[in-house]
């Protein structure tokens, strides 16, 4: 018997059919005599729904006004999933975040969880009551709603889960677990039993959005063990857990992450002098466009190439700024490319292994495929590759690291 | 300059654009220098969808959770008001019911109103802010979320303009006042300049549903000035007042209503015990079915007639209930009929003219209406009629009563 809190996010409590397949679900665990804390989402269609009325009304609507508006979205649902549990004969009950409650700053629409208050939660499930409570959504000191911005749910079941020290925090979805890659492009990838929070960043942060990153970092921070399992079927899911897998057996590289989100920007010859790289990037922080990979490479003559990445969306608006900027700087020429793709291979196990860049730079040149741009961290090495041999290039380094493979646990 | 609380209603907020002239609305209101509380119902429709998903999980929702889900109704009206607001560059701030707060007794779904902390409110009004708030919902002492019951907001709006002292509270709706009688049914209805308390109370029990019975009980109780007005058109609309017009011209009788929604039951040929009445009335209230008129006539042998009314939706089982029983009583038969109408003429200044109810009865018998049933109260005279004569009544009544007359004011 554990205490477990469970997250269920849109698409598990779509429609009223749905929240009762989660109704099913969570009575299953109560009748094994777990405790249970169930966290929802907004039915899925419903955020946008309401943040469509709101832009109805006004361009960009007031941040308070707009998280008093879309905090009904997860109301809806705690309401109608505590009636299905009613209705099976259970004892439920639901809490908003001011109920509860999930003290917050007040940064309206992206607000940060400051404290939670887990007394009466204790109170119920000491009482044998089911506790569903309301994802995404919190109150300030002063008795304002706030939300904790897209995805915040997965964040309100890590935080309830630190705050009530439950067994495990389980997030449901609409797969049964994390993959060593996308299975629709390699159909041997292999659902990994257990990941490390710090693969799992990397993973989620290059495109693998089983989880919010937020949501990871918390757990990590916290200590709260994490599982990502699937509202449909059964299944263990995957296990993201803090430490090392210590097994002398366990794979150098966990997973192939990629993202076709991305475009290219080059400035080329630029002198070489301090500063250059701020004179470039200031501008584009300036005007809100966030920057991925970066490289700059040391050239002839004092003139250097400056290379970084940006979301596909903002290219455009990217590229008029660096043209604006190259009579300034004195560079030659601007460069950009939309057509990339960015591939990372991700593993804790990495950091003790020489020989995997260039494990990984090998299969790549058998392929016959040009890396364009390589970035590298502890447990992660990205390049950025022409976006046509995307699927060519995850499948072979996919087989290359032999990630078909169970690893011995 | 006055504190104005006003409130508005489903169908004046039942889309944005609808919003959008409730807020220029509000404006003009307060570039005139007013302080204003603006109280919302759910968008038209808003509540029925609501209702409607519940009732697909349950048949009988638990009342805590329906009033979770239901409040989401306002919450939403009161976020878009607010916006609008914004957008036309004037102060404006939302407020739930848990904020204000409007604390309720524990009745999910049809909650009393116990006391409103004003001070929130106040100190906005005080900062130039106009000052939305939900109407329809509450809060409890232990913080769960109450509602107060279809129409809800009505009562919202007097309560926090009882709470604030309010100058006014202004009931906007689709209809621009109070008339002599329905203008569907009469061509020369008259809109009233004001009315008293009593005489909305009759009216609005009498179908004419302008206003929320409780809403009226509740600004008489508390003096409170109420004004219905037209959200559409401009204009002064109906005052209920609290005091009889002094005026020595002012009408005997302020209008005529009715009511096409009751059906007829007769026990005949009962003993005329003591006794009886609660004996055939007791059932009838155990099958939860509210009863309006009741008549009983004294007969011969001792024997008499009990006639009564209930809502025409009611009419098949609380006929089967008095076929059950008339055996137990020996009655001769059971009798009923569903083709009626209850035409009544309400007016303070009845109490003090003898003669009024001959009047009507005359008017009526001119025109062959046979009057199947009579009911008085101090200030309301009732006949139920063939459904079939209901317009042909009204009018006469209008016109004998001179109702298409200007008072002299």
């Amino acid at each position: 018997m554990a205490l477990l809190v469970q997250k269920f996010g849109g698409t598990s409590v779509g429609s009223v059919d749905r929240i009762e397949n989660v109704a099913d679900k969570v009575c299953k665990f109560r009748d094994e005599g777990h405790d249970l804390v169930i966290v929802v989402s907004a039915m899925s269609g419903e955020t946008n729904r309401l943040t469509g009325l709101a832009k109805e009304v006004m361009e960009h609507p007031t941040p308070r006004e707009m998280d008093v508006l879309l905090s009904t979205g997860e109301q809806v649902t705690i309401a109608l999933l505590t009636m299905a549990l009613h209705k099976r004969g259970y004892d439920a009950r639901s809490y908003l975040g001011t109920q509860v409650r999930i003290l917050t700053d007040d940064s309206h629409t992206k607000a940060r969880i400051l404290d939670i208050d887990n007394q009466r939660i204790h109170e119920d499930l000491k009482a044998g009551c089911i506790v569903v409570v309301a994802g995404f959504q919190g109150v300030d000191e002063h008795g304002n709603i706030t939300t904790l911005g897209r995805g915040g749910s997965d964040t309100t079941g890590v935080a309830l889960a630190a705050a009530l020290q439950a067994d495990e925090c389980q997030i449901y979805t609409d797969v049964d677990g994390v993959y060593t890659t996308d299975p629709r492009i390699v159909d041997s990838a292999r659902r990994l039993e257990s990941i490390t929070f710090e693969e799992m960043l990397e993973m989620a942060s290059l495109g693998s959005k089983v989880l919010q990153i937020r949501a990871v970092e918390f757990a990590g921070k916290y200590n709260v063990p994490l599982r990502v399992l699937s509202t449909f079927e059964d299944g263990p899911g995957t296990l993201i857990r803090i430490e090392e897998d210590e097994n002398m057996e366990a794979p150098v590289v966990s997973g192939i992450a990629f993202n076709r989100d991305e475009a290219k920007l080059t400035v080329t010859g630029v002198p070489d002098i301090p500063g250059v790289a701020s004179k470039i990037l200031k501008p584009i922080s300036d005007a809100n466009i966030e920057v991925d990979m970066i490289v700059q490479n040391v050239g002839e003559d004092n003139l250097t190439d400056f290379t970084f990445t940006v979301h596909r969306n903002e290219f455009k608006k990217a590229y008029a700024i660096l043209e604006r900027l190259a009579q300034e700087l004195s560079a030659q020429t601007v460069k950009g490319d939309d057509k990339i793709a960015k591939v990372s291979i991700v593993g804790v196990g990495m950091r003790s292994h020489a020989g995997v860049a260039s494990k990984m730079f090998e299969a790549l040149s058998q392929e016959g495929i040009n890396i364009q741009m390589i970035s590298t961290s502890e447990i992660k090495i990205s390049v950025v590759i022409d976006e046509k041999y995307l699927e060519l290039a995850v499948r072979s380094l996919h087989s290359a690291f032999e990630l078909q493979k169970e690893a011995v646990e």
